[in-house]
């Protein structure tokens, strides 16, 4: 593992490593920031997974965490959203598939399944390689997203409820196989078997009895993409009718950028905290 | 004056303008973070000038200064750090001269007295053009700037003491005139004469004579320009010898980049604050 950069920050160290994965067969790069409370422990930890075209270093560089993770003790480990590389299948002309656009599931369709792992490769690589490397407590792990990545981390939690204690999410794309956004990616991805695509939607989990804890959802109200990629209508009418609970709040004006997430990032973090504490 | 952006932020409003700079000869851009107590007065402004390289969008998105500023209730407008343009005169090998690297001087020599006139432009033209078009009260301003821009805010402090009410600094080169980094810029732009230069010098200001009420500067330990460009022992000396007030703070560990300023973002805006509503 190389370490590609290291920034002290608020007390803690954000840094940038880059690896080989096994589960996607091509160097993957992470950022992780590492709070003060490190020197003298374990730390609980929470995966930021990030929206489409994003990279590690978006919310890094724009998602204001690093002081309320330091302050609470944090670890905070943003991964890359897809595979990539001269070698890795592409489309370079489409921003909702391939680079940047893994969708945080794991491919079965030539010739992507040798790459696109990236349900595995957030679930079992990674975690792995931080419980190696970092003084982290993966008993105490939180996850959250933005977007595709918000799909992520709801998917996530509701297929691995017993290693996550908490879960967020930034405006997700919350039925991705029927959405305009992604629905050509999970064709492309997973097939024609929509019964494969109900494994990486997370309103048909739930309806198929996936259960989380609890969700924290906040959307702008002003988003530009409520209805072709987002549509929170849809989980918060599901979690009503099955008694899922959830968190949505709503927040006039703001829209899909990191402008919106940074405003509520000391929130969600306060939230996973006081879950991840108890 | 053409509004190019506009994101909800913190409860406040992030916004980019351009507009035709009469003193720069060419249009300029700004950012500026107007927080929710806009809608109920004037607020204080702080002038953030940034550093060699950068535009306005820099800070704006990695200095997190939005949550203090809405807390607050400043104003904070980010100018670009140079005139940009087709038609300007520019060295694009050199990223110390030209673009990005106004260096916060009216230039003498040709062919850039017509367009490099940072100087006049920050103290001058932008503060009429905010005042003219927000709800800014222009007899609370405070200055801060990062390396060249914290040179910037000194500098403009010093020489206009009476505008301005609180001045701090990130890194600032405190003596560019003699300064490997900033040298060869000062003598393209001001020629031969060095009385001209102490005119833009911060150390070389004081030992003439200039004063401010109090500075605050943050240094980080391993910032690896310290030598080179920065030198704020040069400032701590002479500050010590005149008895000029300087809180001068070195950062162990911390180096030039915004993973510094965001850290000491919100003391500075705390600073500027208690002296701005005083």
């Amino acid at each position: 593992m190389d370490k590609l950069n290291s920034f002290v920050s608020y007390n803690g160290v954000q840094e940038v490593y880059q690896h080989r994965s096994e589960t996607n067969k091509c160097d993957m790069t992470f950022a992780i920031f590492l709070p003060p409370q490190v020197k003298s422990g374990t730390c609980p930890v929470i995966w930021y997974l990030s929206g489409l075209t994003c990279t590690h270093a978006n919310v890094m560089e724009k998602g204001e965490y690093r002081q309320k993770a330091s302050e609470l003790g944090l670890i905070i480990v943003c991964p890359d959203t897809s595979p990539r590389g001269e070698n890795i299948p592409d489309d370079k002309e489409d921003w909702q598939f391939g680079s940047g656009a893994g969708f945080y599931l794991d491919a079965q369709e030539t010739p992507y399944q040798k790459n696109y792992n990236m349900y595995s490769y957030i679930t079992k690589e990674l975690p792995q390689i931080i419980s190696d490397n970092f003084s982290v407590d993966l008993g105490k792990q939180g996850i959250m997203g933005h977007s595709m990545g918000g799909h992520g981390a709801l998917t996530i939690a509701l297929k691995n409820s017993k290693n996550y204690t908490s879960c967020s999410a930034f405006a997700p794309i919350v039925q991705p196989s029927s959405a305009e956004w992604s629905k050509k990616a999970f064709q492309k991805y997973l097939g024609d078997d929509e019964g494969l695509w109900r494994q990486y939607d997370a309103t048909l989990l739930i309806e198929d009895g996936y259960r989380f804890n609890s969700f924290l959802v906040d959307q702008g109200g002003a988003d530009p993409f409520l209805r072709d990629g987002l549509r929170p209508e849809l989980l918060k009418e599901l979690c009503q009718r099955v008694d899922q609970p959830l968190e949505l709040r709503i927040h006039d004006g703001y829209d899909h950028s990191y402008y919106f997430i940074s405003t509520f990032m000391d929130d969600h973090l306060a939230w996973h905290n006081e879950k991840l504490r108890n």
